[in-house]
C-alpha cells in the first residue's frame, strides 16, 4: 500500500488531537484513502514536554530543517500558530514543492494573499478549513457546495469562547467579569482573553471568509470590532423583552461597488436559527444568490473537532498527491470576482439600535436623551427607566430606535456621553432582524 | 479557453434551474473553473412543450442516443426522476465513459450499490449532491468534510412538504388535509402528495445517508415508515405544553452490530436546533466521533436550490476530467466499514411515546389504558383527558410514557385499539430527548 509522508508542526492542543484522531480512525481513513498516511516527524519547542497523547520519540524534533527537508514529506501541517514564524514555514515548504495544512487563522489573516499566491505559483495545495468554525466544514462547503453560486452575506457566530459566555449571562443572569473569570478556571477561555472577547479571533476568521466568499483582502483596521465585555446583564433583560438574545456576531456583506465587515454583539430575534446556537457552538448562515439561506453548525474549537477538519484537508490533499493533480487545478475563487469594491463607510450601517445610559433620576434626563437623537436625525422607538431611585442616585435608561445610519446613532451617544447627567458611558449593541 | 461538453436529460423544474444558474453564474463559473462548460443537448419528451426558461431549439432532443453518443458530452446530468428509465440512462452513460451527476434520489435508493459499482468499474465519476437536502452541500461534508471522522447518527428533516404542513399547523391550529389543501393551492405540495407526506420521499434520502454514512444499503421496507397525515391539532397543544415541538424526521443510527433508520413525526424540544427549522427548510444533524455535533441547514427543494447543488457538481466533475483525475480516486466510503451489521429489530426501538386514544367519558377509561400499559410494561408518565363530555360522547384521552420499547408501545396500542371504548384508532407520536 503506497504512504504519504507528513511532517507536523507542532504538538500543542490540536497536534495532539491530529495524532489521536489519525491513530484512532486509522483503519478507515486506510480504507477511504486506498493508502497510508505516516506521519515522519513532529515539530517541537521542547522535546521533554509532556504531551497529551503519547508519540514515538523518534518521531520528535526541534529543528524545523528536519521536515522541510525531508523529501518523503509531501504535506506539511502548520499548527504552531501565531503569524511570522508559521508564515516563513509555510512559504519554506512550498518553495520544497510541500503541500501545506493549517489551522493558523492569524497568519492566514494577515499574510492569506501572499500566501494564497506563492502556492499557486509553486503549483501546491494550501488548504485550510480548520481555521474558521473548528471542524465543522463550512470552507468546503463555500468554495465546492456554493462553487456555482454567488454569497452575498455572511452572519454568524465563529467564536466560541464569547458565544460561552454571553450563553451563560443569558442563562444564569451574572456579570460579564463573573462568568469570565469562571470560564477561565474551567478552560473555556484563555488567561489572557483578549483575543477572544474583543473579537479579534473573529476578525480574523472573518477577514478569511470575505476573502473566500468575496476576493477581497481586508486589513484588520478595516473591520468594524467591537467586544463583549461591557454587555451587562440588563441588556439580556431588555433583549428578553422584545423578543431577542444578544449573541456575539460576525457580518460581512458584498454590494455591487463595496464591502462592508463587522465583528460585534448584537440582539437578534430569538426565531432565528443563530439564536439557538448556545455554549461553545459556532454556526454561520450564508445568504447566497440562487440557495437563499443556508446554514453550517458544529464546534468551532476543541482538540478533537479542530483535528477533524486538519485531517480531512491532510485526505484532501493526499488524493490530490495521488492522482497527481495536487495544485494543478484550484477553484480560481478570487478570479471570479473581477470588480474591485470598496470598503463601505461603517458609519453609513443601518439598523436598529439599542442603548443604556446611566443618569441620575430627575426631570430632564429623558429629555434629553431625545433631544440628542432628534438632533442627529435618530428616531426613537421607546425610551424606558428602569426603576426609581428617590435619593437622586443613577438610574439605567435604555432606548431602542427604529433603522438609523451608524453614524447618527454614535454622534448622539457622543453628545449624550459628555452630557453632566451621564454617570457613566453610554452603552449600545445593534438589533437584527 | 478549454470547454466541458454536457448533455442535460430533462428540462422540468430542476433543469431549467440548471440552464438558468449555468447562465446567471456563467462569467464566475468560467473564471473559477479556467474552462468553460457548454450545453450540448438537453434530452425533453415533448419539445414543444413551454419551458421555464428559453434554450436554444437546436439543442433540444427527444432522443437520449444524441446525447449519449455524443463524444463531445463528457458529463451528463440526469434529472429525468423515475427509476428505472434513469437508471438505464446512467449505465449507458457510464458505459461510454462519461461522467455523471444526478439529483434522482430515488433511483439512488433503489439502485444506488449497482450505479456506485458500475461507476467504479468504469472508473467515471457520479455526484449526487442535489438528491439530498436540495442545495445544502451535505453530502460533501460527509463524504469530504468528515472524511476523517465517523459517523454514528443522523438526526434530520429532509422532506420540506412535510416539514411545511406540520409548522402551518403548529402556528395556526389548523387540521392536515385543510393545509394539505392549501399546499397544494400554493405549490408546495403535489396534487398526489403521497411521496412527501407518507415518508416515502424522506425514506429515499435517508437510505442514500445510510449508505454514505454507514456503508449499507438498505432495502425501503427494511425502514420504519409512518407518514404525517395522523397528526392533529390536539397534539401540537400538547407537545408544547411539554416544551416540544412536532416535526418530520429521519433517524438513522449505526451500533457496534446493528443499523437502525427510521421516518416518522416525532416530538422534539423547542430548545434543539431541529425546532427551529421551518417551512420549506432541511436540516440534517449529524453525530460523529471526533467533532460531535455538526448540523447542515438550508432549502431542501425549489428550482434554483436544487440548481446549486447539480452546478456545484458538474462544476467538481469538470475539474476532475480537467485535471484528469476523474473516476481515478473516489474515497472509497463504502470499503471503510468492514463489518457486515444488520438492520436492527424496530421493536428495539426505546424512547419516551406520546398517544391519544378517543373514547366515551366515563368511569374505567383510564383504568383501561394504565392497565394495558403496565400488562406490556410500559412505564406510564402522564394520563391527561382533555375535557369532559356530559353526554357520555368521547373525549380525548392523551398519554406520555417514560423511556418503552417500541415493541412494547405497540402491542399496549394493539390491546387498546380492539378495546369496545375505542372510538377511533389510538395514535402514537415518539417523543425524542
Amino acid at each position: 500500500m503506497r504512504q504519504i509522508g507528513i511532517g507536523i508542526l507542532g504538538l500543542g492542543n490540536v497536534g495532539s488531537g491530529v495524532m489521536k484522531l489519525l491513530g484512532d480512525n486509522a483503519e478507515a481513513i486506510r480504507a477511504r484513502l486506498g493508502s497510508e498516511i505516516v506521519v515522519r516527524r513532529i515539530l517541537v519547542r521542547d522535546a521533554d514536554k509532556p504531551r497529551l497523547v503519547s508519540v514515538d520519540p523518534a518521531l520528535v524534533v526541534t529543528d524545523a530543517r528536519a521536515i522541510l527537508d525531508d523529501p518523503e514529506v509531501r504535506i506539511v501541517v502548520e499548527l504552531i500558530g501565531g503569524e511570522d514564524t508559521a508564515r516563513d514555514l509555510t512559504l519554506s515548504a512550498f518553495r520544497r514543492g510541500k503541500h501545506v495544512v493549517t489551522a493558523n487563522k492569524a497568519m492566514l489573516a494577515v499574510y492569506g494573499q501572499e500566501i494564497f499566491d506563492a502556492a499557486e505559483k509553486q503549483g501546491v495545495d494550501i488548504y485550510y478549513e480548520a481555521s474558521v468554525a473548528g471542524g465543522v466544514p463550512l470552507l468546503r462547503a463555500l468554495r465546492e457546495g456554493l462553487a456555482s453560486d454567488r454569497v452575498d452575506e455572511i452572519l454568524g457566530i465563529v467564536n466560541g469562547t464569547s458565544n460561552f459566555i454571553l450563553s451563560k449571562m443569558a442563562d444564569e443572569g451574572r456579570s460579564f467579569a463573573e462568568v469570565l473569570a469562571e470560564a477561565q478556571a474551567g478552560g473555556f477561555a484563555e488567561a489572557d482573553p483578549t483575543l477572544d472577547v474583543e473579537g479579534i479571533d473573529a476578525a480574523h476568521k472573518l477577514s478569511i471568509l470575505v476573502s473566500l466568499c468575496f476576493g477581497k483582502t481586508l486589513r484588520m483596521d478595516e473591520i468594524v470590532r467591537e467586544g463583549i465585555s461591557h454587555v451587562a446583564p440588563v441588556d439580556f433583560q431588555m433583549a428578553d423583552r422584545n423578543g431577542c438574545v444578544i449573541k456575539p456576531l460576525v457580518l460581512a456583506r458584498a454590494g455591487e461597488t463595496s464591502i462592508e465587515a463587522r465583528v460585534h454583539p448584537a440582539m437578534i430575534s430569538k426565531r432565528s436559527m443563530l439564536a439557538a446556537v448556545g455554549g461553545v457552538y459556532n454556526a454561520v448562515c450564508v445568504s447566497s444568490y440562487a440557495l437563499g439561506s443556508s446554514m453550517y453548525y458544529g464546534r468551532g474549537a476543541g482538540m478533537m473537532p479542530t483535528a477533524v477538519a486538519v485531517v480531512s484537508d491532510i485526505i484532501e490533499v493526499a488524493r490530490d498527491v495521488l492522482g497527481q493533480s495536487a495544485g494543478a487545478l484550484p477553484l480560481r475563487l478570487q478570479r471570479s470576482f473581477p470588480r474591485e469594491r470598496t470598503v463601505r463607510d461603517p458609519g453609513d450601517f443601518q439598523c436598529r439600535y439599542y442603548f443604556r445610559f446611566t443618569a441620575p433620576d430627575r426631570f430632564g434626563v429623558a429629555a434629553e436623551i431625545t433631544q440628542a437623537l432628534g438632533e442627529y436625525g435618530v428616531p426613537l422607538a421607546e425610551v424606558t427607566q428602569l426603576g426609581r431611585n428617590a435619593d437622586g442616585h443613577a438610574v439605567t435608561v435604555v432606548v431602542r430606535t427604529f433603522d438609523a445610519r451608524e453614524r447618527n446613532v454614535k454622534a448622539a451617544l457622543e453628545t449624550l456621553a459628555r452630557s453632566p447627567n451621564a454617570s457613566a458611558p453610554p452603552r449600545m449593541l445593534r438589533i437584527f432582524e
